[in-house]
């Protein structure tokens, strides 16, 4: 890390921020500039270090140079991953589709969804029993029950299913039923979950934080990785900023920043990251344009009486024909978009 | 809520509105302008009719004109709450403040806080024993033994404790020890977790996300007031902006706006809110100025040696000068700054 | 608009805002529900109106219905618009892109640009002569003689010219040499600017402001287009968020969004969009791939040596690989890429 | 500034940046981590010079050391400028008030509203002649009769008259009438405009872009002092973020966070700043009392007819009560709040 001295430092105070940089089991470096003296410390960089730097008196600033994580960088593994399970398959130049309700609401609704879903081509199914509702009067989700439709639906069509789980002790739970757990973006920070998805067998789907930066999403997928569950996703659903003719604005950089820099497979979620369902095949042909490795996209048999995000949900019509729209996009990138292994 | 057709909507469009707002148990009453025909809604109000309303395909909009949160509510309870747990008073007109490490580190940095922060003026130490980090391979916190080291200052200072609990399943351990249960930002929306506050005995700090709207920041309260706790003390710790010379921006328009829509007093943390020491005392002086009902602070015996967040701590000196210009201020705009009950 | 009363609200204020917004020359409206009433106002819709009537006591809030623009709107103009000047032909299911160098720096520099950019298939060649610079001690590009060199690169390749204007008594003479003005995010809301710009025989590329809303952004438009100038071409640049891993944040949902909105075309610049030159190309295909009406797009012949921009700018032989990939992106999603019509 | 390169770097790739480095006149200190190269180049340092090197294919990034502006920072006069132009005194522990309407409207408004500031504290008068309005059929000011209208406030009153500049050819006509150009935060990188009012006599209010970092604000400041104009006072009016509670989230923070980097005034503007008048007297008293050293605030005789702004412009009365609660924190924070010096 850099550490930039105020322009008022004395040689004296260069001294000190030296001693504790060799304090703290890196080596320094002073250099001497023509308005400001840095002190370049080498060897392992962490966050508690560069805390106790920038905590001196005479320090004006620290500035970290490597990333913070490990095991989700290139560095440790430098050739994509490619997460298998069940019938869904993503990463590692194959594009799969998630799709499927918002909620599940009934035997009908979810059954109807999973079939119209794999026609198109998704591979997995997604809709959610526990459901992280920001009204407490909301509809809060079928839980158990629509656990159970879900592994219902499952065996009917082969699909894989991808679930939320919303609390360290419904992991298990979510996990016997569920292919994929997914994290919620309002998790993304819920370290204790993170920690007991770590430790299930389940595949991972992570979802960015509404204001979390790389860094931050990166280290939340590391909690997962460092328990020992390698089968993590990331997912770009939309960040929040003052646009407000979207939910959120959805970011597309992220899908090479992010292959530039971890070999975990991105996928997008176009649905939550524009909140209207006309936006969704545009901005899903554009994130498998640039190269996401997966799509997660809300799909409602009658989305006027969708439970939740009727508003952002694609009608199976819709989404059949954004299916092929999608297909040919992938073609003229050189992605393989998997719609035939269930 | 209002529902504005697309301009192209025939009368049939209108009517096919008008009979699902009517389905939906509210009145319809159809506008007809020069451009634009509105229906507006009135009855009942729920964000379920407002999607509901707004996946039909000729409705352009929807517009709610109702809060959604009920208990928070001026509304409800137009006379101002106060929160008082031990030696903590806060709010209907008294201004506490919490202050302390970031972290319980050990005995006699907690004992050295807590004799510093007391000596000062807080009435009640804060420091966190289970902390949420960015990193999973950062300090974790002292977890339980932190907490005994808090009751242990709290029987030698009379101090309330203030700390965070991350989980619901910690939710009664940490209630065994503190007098209020901190929940973070990046929790705010952590549901169980807010159920799990919601029964508690203990009183509740809910720090708004740092992407939280307004909305969402009642509706978190609204979780943990309508589980039977009523003694919830909102904190607003700055948001996430494009702004980078300080960690967070803390908006405090958040006070006086929210005096205007909830009784519950409001709390600024100005040590996340800036992320800078020599920021934190004009923020205080501008927060007890705007009216805030309490302040939280970190205050560590010797920052650079803090576990985490040096960089924002003050020193008990620095804190104690704090504390005095504090006074000052409460008083020249009539609110009581409350030091000296424990 | 909809006038939302206060809840303490007597019917005499009711009766006030009826009586205002009669004055105002609208039709009231007035609709008691449950909680609260509101008063819908038809007849044409202004922000001045607006304004009045949230200023009074008993109002606590005025939602606006209609879009505050016009000649921008699809209502006024139904199809596209294509902008045709010189060999650059932009809209109407027509891709056309603009390429070069973030500065005009020599002639060499300049001729060599326009080449390879004409080579690779753009029918337009960009280059700022007078540039604006966030600093007063950088380069502020070679104005007039930047100007000249840019006639020269026309008279050799045939491509139209597109360069920026910075202040109104510029506009006549960029205008002599320019087929495009370039009016650039910093002066989206340069009313000035943009009302001289609306008088110019040229074509106009406006900018969006890095953070602007999409109203902000049509009514920017709608200065040039109510002053008669009817070549407008919006062009979406990335807005300025909590993100700072690109320079700045990309928001493609933008092409579809204002497609259903204004007739004007939409032009992407993924070189200020991400500011990393390996993440443009990347999010070219992206831009086509979502229905973006052109690109603009930063190439220097050696990056490194760039007055201004080279960390986002691309090489020629990157831009021209570019190229082919979009061009069969845009086959993939039924769009004419024109390459071929200088 | 501190070049690293990436971690493929091999010593070749050193090599190349550190002469570079020191092709650019700046000298190269190569410092080899255990996982990276980093080149710290010291000497001059310029944005031309760290965009050279982030184009160069080894490197992954540069980072800056020094601050970007020169003659605006305490380094080079570490004294606080006090700004003084006829009754207005602002900076140096003197806070002064600017106050009036947004726009001038008619004779007799500006005059009710000149004698009401003034005889609440006011020792300027701000008032809008020439308006920058979003869209193109407002309101846009009367122009040069509303100059004449605030000159013969002036004269009746003695309050220096404060107003918006808009284009650089307007810029002599302004400063024949107004003691103070306001540059308005949209044209806060208009530069030929800064460059014209930095060779006015008159002094210079210049607000925050609404999305401008602190650098970027502090430049645009540097535009003007370069050119010889040393009466500059920076105004902070709220930035754009996701919040829409209000209009602009009001960064206080900004205050301390200036004046520690530095001499020039700093101004608030809670107006515009919150969009909404209930909260403007509460961060009127918060901008005191973390050290601002000026408030601008709109206060019109009859809000719900203002041409414009309405909605956040006090009465008369609200202001006058708003003075006397901010002239009580000044007391209380040491700040001498001038109002008697008319």
């Amino acid at each position: 890390m850099i550490v930039v001295l105020h322009r008022s430092a004395a040689s004296e105070d260069v001294a000190a921020v030296a001693d504790r940089v060799a304090a703290l089991g890196m080596m320094a470096h002073v250099i001497n500039g023509t308005e400001r003296t840095v002190v370049a410390a080498t060897g392992s960089e962490d966050e508690a270090h560069r805390e106790t730097l920038a905590s001196m008196a005479q320090v004006e600033s620290v500035m970290p140079i490597l990333a913070p994580y490990k095991v989700a960088s290139l560095e440790a593994k430098p050739e994509p991953t490619q997460v298998v399970t069940g019938s869904l398959t993503i990463g590692g130049g194959v594009c799969g589709v998630i799709a499927g309700p918002c909620s599940v609401e009934s035997e009908e609704q979810i059954m109807t969804s999973a079939r119209a879903v794999k026609a198109a081509g998704a591979t997995a199914l997604r809709g959610g029993a526990f459901k992280p509702r920001t009204s407490p009067y909301a509809f809060q989700g079928m839980k158990e029950e629509g656990l159970k439709l879900l592994a219902a639906a499952r065996d009917e069509t082969g699909l894989a299913i991808v679930t939320e789980v919303m609390t360290p002790t419904d992991v298990e739970l979510v996990g016997d039923y569920a292919d994929v757990l997914q994290i919620g973006a309002r998790n993304m920070q819920n370290y204790r979950l993170l920690e007991a998805c770590g430790e299930s067998p389940a595949a991972v789907l992570l979802k960015r934080g509404m204001s979390s930066t790389m860094d931050e999403f990166l280290l939340a997928a590391e909690y997962v990785l460092s328990r020992g569950n390698e089968r993590v996703m990331l997912c770009e659903r939309g960040v929040r900023t003052f646009e407000s003719h979207t939910r959120f604005t959805l970011p597309l950089a992220t899908v090479p920043y992010l292959h530039a820099r971890t070999h975990l497979p991105i996928v997008i979620d176009p649905s939550h990251g524009t909140g209207v369902a006309s936006l969704v095949p545009p901005m899903m042909n554009a994130a498998i344009a640039c190269g996401a490795d997966g799509l997660i996209v809300e799909v409602h048999p009658d989305p006027p009486n969708a439970a939740s995000d009727g508003p952002q949900s694609l009608t199976p019509d819709a989404f059949a024909k954004a299916m092929i729209a999608c297909g040919k996009v992938a073609d003229a990138v050189g992605l393989t978009m998997d719609t035939t292994n269930v």
